[in-house]
């Protein structure tokens, strides 16, 4: 069941009214009748299960039968700093970096990223690859839809790293502390950090920069993951330390 | 640093021939001169540092300068059992859970697989699948390269489960067990399988066919991730849990 993201003006009582493109979709495309279930969230990222009482016009009335209880949301805030990659692999890394529960991406042209487009016109992108994460939000039942900042570069991104409490550098060459090791020694952490180079990885330039008191360089694992790979699995690992109850 | 696979007879004494296709891969894409250092990977998963010392007509000949002392082998051997899903993603899939240490998969055609390959003759796609799962594992290091077997569906796969010590069966509906509890409690396993439901995920005949008693319904947390993102997720965590030492 997807989520469907919703104003907080759109909820009046116990009803909400779906207009516009959602309306459009629940109709017409999930061909959902009246009675069939529906998750919706507001802007407060509240989530309540309703259910369809009438379809008006172009929109679609739901009744609400409650608030959940539960959240879908981690409770550590994660930010991927992306080392731009080529156009098809950024879109497959959002999508699937918003299923497992990063807050915020922000692509960021490396020294060895084949796509240059820092200073660059991209507000077209910068809102497809928006529109990546919300769809993917709606799938995944999300309450919170990842931002996708505009193209930076390392140096500006150092300078947000005091933020954190820790930023975590996968890097293929690192032999020392795998992430588990790292984690386990930095409990009740709030804010991660991860930073993942491009195709060809870090050039010594960017690891020079990078070479900072909380960057903590780490292993994956034993073998090499390409770049649209490191931060996915850096997530769902991420996810199994700190929101699976042993 | 890619890995390059070689049939024993390519080793004599220290000195290892490359030919064909991986010879000119290695001259005419990778561009590597004499003096270069190569990974070499024999039939028996030894792995190799070597040398190239010389380029002769379309062969090129290395000379092994060291035994690796280390694996990039996960210590479990895992079937990824994946429901059948559309093509561009079954090969998405291949490539990340190769590089992500997977033993072997099986594409399962389940009632919910919009496409339909069982029993028809697919030895063109078996091959590509091969291909792919050869390719990253030249890519990410591997010493064992992961066989795609062929298609097949649920009452057959149900007969092979009793040789594993546990097969685990992550299920959208499910908010009992996570797989952090499962694996916690099934120390020492040396045999896992993983199964996925297709894009519209398990069907209730799907679901009374795997009531069997050593499949373990898990959640993989508090969204809902895609067919093509579950199977990747599960690799991810089970090399977290297993292979990352303390």
């Amino acid at each position: 069941m997807s989520t469907f993201f919703v104003k907080n003006e759109q909820i009046n009582d116990n009803f909400i009214k779906i207009t516009g493109d959602d309306a459009n979709h629940i109709k017409n495309v999930l061909r959902y009748k009246i009675g069939d279930k529906l998750d919706i969230c507001d802007e407060n990222e509240k989530r309540y299960d309703t259910e369809i009482t009438e379809f008006s016009g172009n929109d679609v009335l739901l009744k609400v039968i409650s608030e959940k209880a539960y959240t879908t949301e981690s409770p550590v805030f994660i930010t991927l700093f992306q080392g731009l990659p080529k156009a098809d692999k950024m879109e497959l890394i959002i999508q699937k970096a918003t299923e497992l529960g990063v807050s915020e991406i922000v692509p960021v042209e490396m020294e060895r990223s084949v796509v240059k487009l820092y200073g660059t016109k991209n507000d077209k992108k910068i809102e497809r690859w928006n529109k990546i994460a919300y769809e993917a939000s709606k799938q995944c039942g999300r309450q919170r839809i990842p931002h996708v900042l505009n193209v930076d570069i390392l140096k500006n991104i150092i300078e947000k790293f005091s933020k954190y409490d820790i930023v975590l550098l996968p890097y293929e060459k690192e032999s020392g502390k795998n992430l588990k090791q790292v984690l386990q020694s930095n409990q009740n952490v709030k804010n991660i950090a991860i930073v993942i180079g491009p195709e060809g990885g870090f050039s010594e330039n960017d690891l020079a920069m990078l070479d900072l008191p909380n960057v903590e360089s780490i292993t994956l694992g034993p073998r090499i993951l390409r770049t649209e790979t490191a931060g996915i699995a850096t997530l769902a690992m991420l996810s199994y330390e700190i929101e699976f109850e042993r």
